[in-house]
């Protein structure tokens, strides 16, 4: 990886992350929100990458083309998940770390225990690893159609203090924005990650020669009904940001086992 | 799922999943180490699936079929990913939750930033997640005939304590097991994660008719020497054990950024 001489006196890299692929209406309206803020380089799935969480791809090559995505915006495809994108990047298509790395916007929701399963957020993540400040987007709609206009407003407001303000090198943002319209916005609450999660219910079917095969559908529960979580303020219709670290040790539980349990 | 009135006066049931499929000598070590400490029962994807990650299969159905591993042991091929192998557990083989979720022993390590991408550490998150304490076990050697006695050893320490002490409902741990003669292991260690990364080196090659295709490499950078590290334990042959949580909340970063942004 070759940091260019003059890059700080450049205008900013900002590579441009998905999972929803190259082809979504999000990532072009993210392109669109941030594309007068520096040289924006886009390199994303070709197809969609949903549920991929931090997958990397082992033991199979990957493929990059070329695509169109807005006017003056170089724009790749990739033939691996979210996180492949990020690591190619890098190493192959801008020659170097871009100064901020953005995903998204993604199609539905990435709040409370979402983040772990969303490529959206591990593409994110993989940047903050690499010292690049990161930021991921998720608008609470999945229609085509939606509604992008407050999405794109606070991802703007947000990706410029990132740019103007060092809050961190590893500094990773999560970002999810209410659906509908951008004028019931209230503001944007900084939160933490409620507890929540999904009670599975695979639904069971049989194939033409009758076997047996399983559909994945889930109930989400909040677990959390605390004001300084995410999704009390997605329910309030604030934005809600979530600063999340790739650090997954349990300093609380490390003191607990290091005296209860007996290590031989 | 439903709970089984009397489960708790029957022996424990214990889920074994992996990563690197349900055929490798891994997960047979694990169950030959565990099995008479309950009703093991194994759901393991099909195929290799090291570098998953926590990805989920959304948009593909899954499917299972009836494998063997060892005698009396119930053991199932899953189609999908060690996430999904988890979910359709309880679900569907078990229809309750497992009083404990063991996954691995992964060939090869999953210390430092390794558990991020590890399918092996995130099919033990999973469980967490679900309220099921779980560990994941890495033993630091690739091959098929790597010498398992160490890490079969250690596993079943670290797996009768986790059935005799209730640490935390939520307990993952991510242990690490050095390669070579188990008489030489000197103990266990409770760590952190180091800090570590990868410096990729994707390979760039052309196909038959001339297109150009990238393989991942890299090389592994530790950037972190401290002693309360799992790769300082690991290097000085201790068995690292680091408690790993599913809240990527970064609280720090949380309170400084809450000051230092305006949010409008």
């Amino acid at each position: 990886m070759i940091q260019t001489k003059h890059a700080k006196k450049e205008k900013p890299v900002i590579l441009v992350v998905n999972d929803d692929g190259v082809s979504a209406p999000g990532i072009n309206h993210l392109v669109e929100a941030v594309k007068d803020l520096g040289r924006v380089v886009v390199v994303a799935p070709d197809k969609p990458q949903s549920g991929m969480g931090h997958a990397i791809t082992i033991g199979y090559p990957l493929r990059l083309h070329k695509t169109h995505i807005a006017a003056d915006v170089e724009a790749w495809g990739c033939s691996g998940t979210p996180v492949d994108c990020v690591k190619l990047a890098v190493d192959k298509v801008l020659h170097r770390k871009p100064d901020i790395c953005l995903s998204g916007i993604n199609h539905g929701a990435n709040h409370s225990i979402n983040v772990i399963y969303s490529g959206t957020m591990s593409a994110a993540i993989e940047a903050s690893i690499e010292n690049i400040p990161a930021a991921g987007f998720s608008l609470l709609e999945h229609s085509l159609e939606a509604d992008f206009t407050g999405a794109k407003k606070y991802a703007r407001m947000i990706v410029e203090q990132m740019l103007a303000k060092k809050a961190d090198k590893h500094l990773c943002l999560n970002v999810n924005i209410p659906k509908g319209d951008a004028a019931l916005i209230k503001g944007v609450k900084v939160c933490k990650q409620a507890y929540a999660k999904y009670e599975e219910d695979f639904k069971e079917r049989k194939d033409p020669i009758g076997k047996k095969y399983y559909w994945l559908t889930g109930e989400f529960l909040n677990l959390e009904k605390s004001k300084d979580t995410d999704v009390w303020a997605l329910q309030n219709n604030y934005v809600s940001v979530v600063p999340v670290q790739y650090d997954l040790t349990n300093y609380a539980l490390k003191k607990k086992i290091e005296k209860d349990y007996t290590w031989g």
